[in-house]
């Protein structure tokens, strides 16, 4: 299978005809025909696929555990096939794509791994559904523990745990999982690029240096439900007016730090046209490339909501890739250019877990992401493989 | 039935524990509860209750239609019985119960009206279910016509025809109800007031001179879906931004013109905490004593958006009350104070179709309305009784 009808077989599965956008989420019908794809393709190469106490799916050319006990475990590549709501067709599905192409470029030159190469699908990136990123990688890592996963349910009511049972997990088993994570002596995951770095640099493939911290805030903004229509401008206590001050000040914090900060969620209560609001809540999204910028940006953005300031909701420091891997990367890729990029990634994930983990992005011409506007070209996803062939060759070789 | 106990009767129907609010919604179990407790009211004190085509239920205390064939129709007094979502419970039952208790003290005392007296319950008033406020009487003037209201549907998308079904109307029937208009030789409506223009008078009832213009508006602010993390300021459209300036405009136009405008109603897609969004949708609410300042402050709330404008839900001119009508009553009522009030009634319907029609005012020590901080004290309620009572006597003498 060439990268090009691999993509052709994916294009369609979840797509909205209406929106042009990918609605790819986990543990539904529409991740199970994705899994089944991925099943097939590892099969069709002759690879067997296992799955990890949290449903992520492996396939090893040669033995991974043969490797653990020789003291010299495997390099993995994949990345996801999920998706965030009307996203795009890239993100995720680029890695896994790239992943096998890589193996079969290797094959096809008849190479012989001296460490075995996995290729992984990890499920449930976007959190899209339940509202954890990067679900399947933290669940292995134990960086989300088994009684927070139990807790946690769609926008029906569904638990996670209900979700992963339907699609055929033992969710009895749900925790950190040493047998999945000692067999990875690397991690190598390709990513689409989610700005416009590479197309300013005028080139194809990136090294990523590190995740930009990164927190999101809550921020409650009280006020007094009263008719629209009677209640003079001197009675209100109007919480829109702060909500207001809230959005420009996120905004104007960021800009003078060099960070970036998005006010991307609001509940309005009780969301009448005819009344005053009761309550409204925003939820701040903040990243940079220091913390104590991140940090003075939800402070900001606390005074300017006038009531209790911002409350966090989580806050995941910088995660630096591994040093010496990355610099032997750019040396394979004749000095791959390195960039800082604000998304989590399940290779983000696996650093934060002690797992020598690298990334390689490919330029992406909107700089657009988690949107039908994502784009990669060709020639660009085929230099990507390329380079991902090298990295592979070099770290099993 | 006293006043107080009347009051205590409905006291906990469709009350929200949590809240302290109602949730009495057009067409719905609760709302029969209602219903069933006006017919009561009515056959206790031996008067039978009909409905009209729109399902608004009246009550006679003499033959309406005797009175129609001698040239010289009756008097109609009540209001409405359905809330808003977590509204007050003065706003509608008070003018209900009043009708009650004036028809009561005239009979206690031996009055023989010399025209009919009607007491009417309309439904579907705050529009909370449906989307259209004043529902009931808008059908039976035919302001809403048969084919808009057969659109009309509830959050569930349930339609408002099968919802009027359920509850035992004929909706084969809906439209303009000339035999329930003829019969209503004037209208006085009874209502708490929604501000504090009493408190601020020292007086515990007025008299309504008008309803002020009203307009409602759309305001699509169209953004770039992208990515929270990574996408540069630079690089963003996101209308989270226009959404601030549209919330400022608003108040500070309104400010400068001694109107109201609200901005109580959002919707945000995808409203992801993670996405910077692709469309915002804002709804404006402004009202004030002149038309040319209620069209203007839609005009700058348009510019701030920068987008296509504002666009008209809806626009409601002035309704004055019949000015002879108020006079005799400012009359009897010794000379109470008259007040323009920016919410609509159907009072204000019943004008705006050639009825003669008059609102009566009982004080609101909080000026709060739409809310369970709604109030009014005991004995402003009797002065309002007191006043209704005379006012009938005047009328029906």
């Amino acid at each position: 299978m060439s990268f090009t009808s691999m993509w052709a077989d994916l294009e369609p599965i979840g797509r909205d005809a209406a929106s042009g956008g990918y609605r790819r989420y986990a543990w539904t019908s529409q991740d199970a025909v994705l899994r089944e794809w991925f099943a097939g393709e590892c099969q069709a190469r002759g690879l067997d696929v296992s799955t990890d106490r949290a449903g992520n799916q492996w396939a090893w050319w040669g033995d991974p555990d043969a490797a653990v006990t020789a003291g010299d475990p495997g390099v993995v590549t994949g990345s996801h096939l999920d998706s965030v709501p009307d996203g795009g067709a890239f993100d995720g599905p680029l890695g896994v794509v790239s992943a096998f192409a890589a193996v079969d470029a290797l094959r096809d030159k008849g190479f012989t791994p001296s460490r075995p190469i996995g290729i992984v699908n990890f499920g449930d990136e976007e959190g899209a559904r339940f509202g954890v990123a990067c679900a399947g990688s933290r669940l292995i890592t134990g960086a989300l523990n088994r009684l927070r996963a139990a807790e946690l349910a769609d926008a029906d009511g569904v638990p996670l745990t209900e979700a992963m049972a339907g699609a055929g997990i033992e969710v009895d088993h749900l925790g950190r999982d040493d047998e999945a994570l000692r067999r990875i002596g690397s991690f190598i995951e390709l990513h689409v690029e989610q700005g416009r770095g590479l197309v300013e640099l005028g080139r194809p493939v990136g090294l990523a240096s590190a995740i930009w911290p990164h927190g999101r805030w809550r921020i409650e903004l009280a006020g007094q439900a009263n008719h629209a229509g009677t209640t003079r401008l001197a009675d209100r206590r109007d919480p829109m007016l702060a909500l207001a001050s809230v959005i420009v000040a996120a905004r104007s914090e960021a800009a003078k730090r060099g960070c970036v900060a998005t006010v991307g969620k609001l509940r309005v209560e009780p969301n009448g046209v005819n009344a005053i609001p009761s309550q409204v809540t925003a939820w701040l999204d903040a990243r940079g490339a220091a913390e104590s910028d991140v940090w003075a940006i939800a402070e900001a953005v606390g005074v300017a909501g006038g009531g209790s300031g911002a409350i966090e909701e989580s806050f995941t420091p910088a995660t630096s890739f591994d040093q010496a891997l990355t610099a032997r990367l750019a040396g394979v890729l004749d000095g791959a250019p390195m960039l800082a990029t604000g998304a989590g990634h399940d290779a983000g994930i696996l650093a934060s877990a002690g797992i020598p983990s690298a990334m390689l992005f490919v330029r992406n011409p909107t700089g657009i992401s988690h949107s039908p506007a994502e784009w990669a070209e060709l020639p660009d996803c085929l230099d990507g493989v390329r380079a991902l062939t090298r990295v592979l060759a070099e770290l099993s070789g």
